[in-house]
């Protein structure tokens, strides 16, 4: 059943390896006085990674699916352990692995690596609300559908 | 032993209702086209809640401390649990409650609540780190002995 | 002619004086690399400062005006000198004047000073707009009013 | 005298053609509950076009010159006209054209478009300063060498 897919620890390298990727450049603005990206710099750097993802990997329009479609994309749960510092004139490499396909909401990771050093992985809880009642709503189908093939994909 | 101070589970009501508070106002720029407060913006928020903890509550000068000192105050690890949508013009109060003080890290965790009601609570773990060569350094005296009276004042 | 306010350069240090003001914290995501504000966040930093104008002084609530109303209150011009680099821990004073209050557009200027010494000056043009739309309106009465209101008290 | 430099009014259109550009995508997290892009994440964005202005055309690495040559780069004035609204998706044409070469200064404009359509022009004055001292500095002669040769390809 959908509502159980996950992928197991044991092939999360696999997972990695075959899953889409997207290169993104640490800019100026996405440091801090400290001179490295600010934390939650990271987590507005990780939402575009996924707009990518819905748009070039998945084929939903993500900008279509929260305006006219008023689903939203938000997240109930988010996090990540921050394994090295990133800094500016950095090109992060980010691959989406998928956890989980729920009723209404998504759990993927994010890996992301400087040169294929580990630079942060995240976890993020992803639920698809009605934008009128904040409610959570089932997956649209499209979406499902094209999670599936996402998720069969990197098994 | 300090670095294995932790606070019980028993004990966090208590520990919430006897910790330092602040109260953020949830503004136009932090909410997004959904009309809830963006994901991102709200682990900004928390480092605002952070650094004022810092100066009126513990004593310690946060931006003196990146600044001159060049001791940074980075996250390893930041999450949070988004219970409810914030929505601009809300007040959100933040409570801080320390998990652990450890020998150069800090995990502690932020609650924020709309007039009683959760919104977020967020786990955070504060690692300090020489700001010249990005590794991690002893919490720093001043900082260690008012995070210790803030734990004993938690109990 | 209400369309034909305007504050005649003769008064500013006037206008400044009686203005309404509020004092912001500049904090360490306010900055960059450089060490100093970064010149998109003080946009960012002054939209807080219109909000609480508003909901302050004015008496509109600025939300609800976006929210429920549907109002938009966006720029169509917005343009700051920057006199002197902000740094974190620094507290700016905010003071707002109007220069003119057009059919559905107001115009004003942000004086921001760190004990005394000016750092930068602001010069925006609000146009009320409707969110269905995106085509201006005329400002709403009680926005008007409470405008006329606050230019009269800076006389 | 290259601090006399300037692009005449009469030769805009042409050099507005013959600029360098970028398009950059409109993102979710760009726009505000109004639905469009908050003016404040403009200029971030605008910040954006310039670090790769420098880096894919004027062959200057503009995190090295922050970093390791401890050369500042921030503004003393930025202003933008917004014309149209933007929206998320939207995919934003960027065209920077030089006004003034300064002994400290650039002064530039960035057109940006929309199919076209013109969205908003931004006047922004950069200067190097040491970030030791915050204080203005001569433009470092790789970089005036790399704007001469860019203003007058744009003639």
């Amino acid at each position: 059943m959908m509502s159980d897919i996950r992928s197991s620890e044991a092939t999360l390298p696999t997972a990695v390896n075959r899953a889409w990727r997207t290169t993104v450049p640490v800019r100026f603005s996405h440091c801090d006085p400290a001179g490295i990206v600010y934390f939650a710099r990271y987590f507005d750097i990780l939402n575009g990674v996924v707009e990518d993802w819905f748009c070039e990997c998945l084929g939903i329009d993500y900008h279509d699916m929260i305006g006219p479609r008023r689903t939203g994309l938000g997240f109930v749960s988010a996090g990540a352990e921050f394994t090295k510092p990133g800094f500016m004139g950095d090109h992060l490499d980010c691959a989406i692995v998928i956890e989980r396909i729920g009723r209404s909401s998504l759990t993927f990771h994010i890996h992301a690596t400087r040169a294929e050093e580990p630079i942060l992985v995240a976890r993020m809880v992803m639920v698809t609300t009605s934008l009128e009642t904040h409610r959570s709503i089932p997956l649209p189908d499209d979406l499902r559908a094209a999670l599936e093939r996402y998720w069969e994909n990197l098994q």
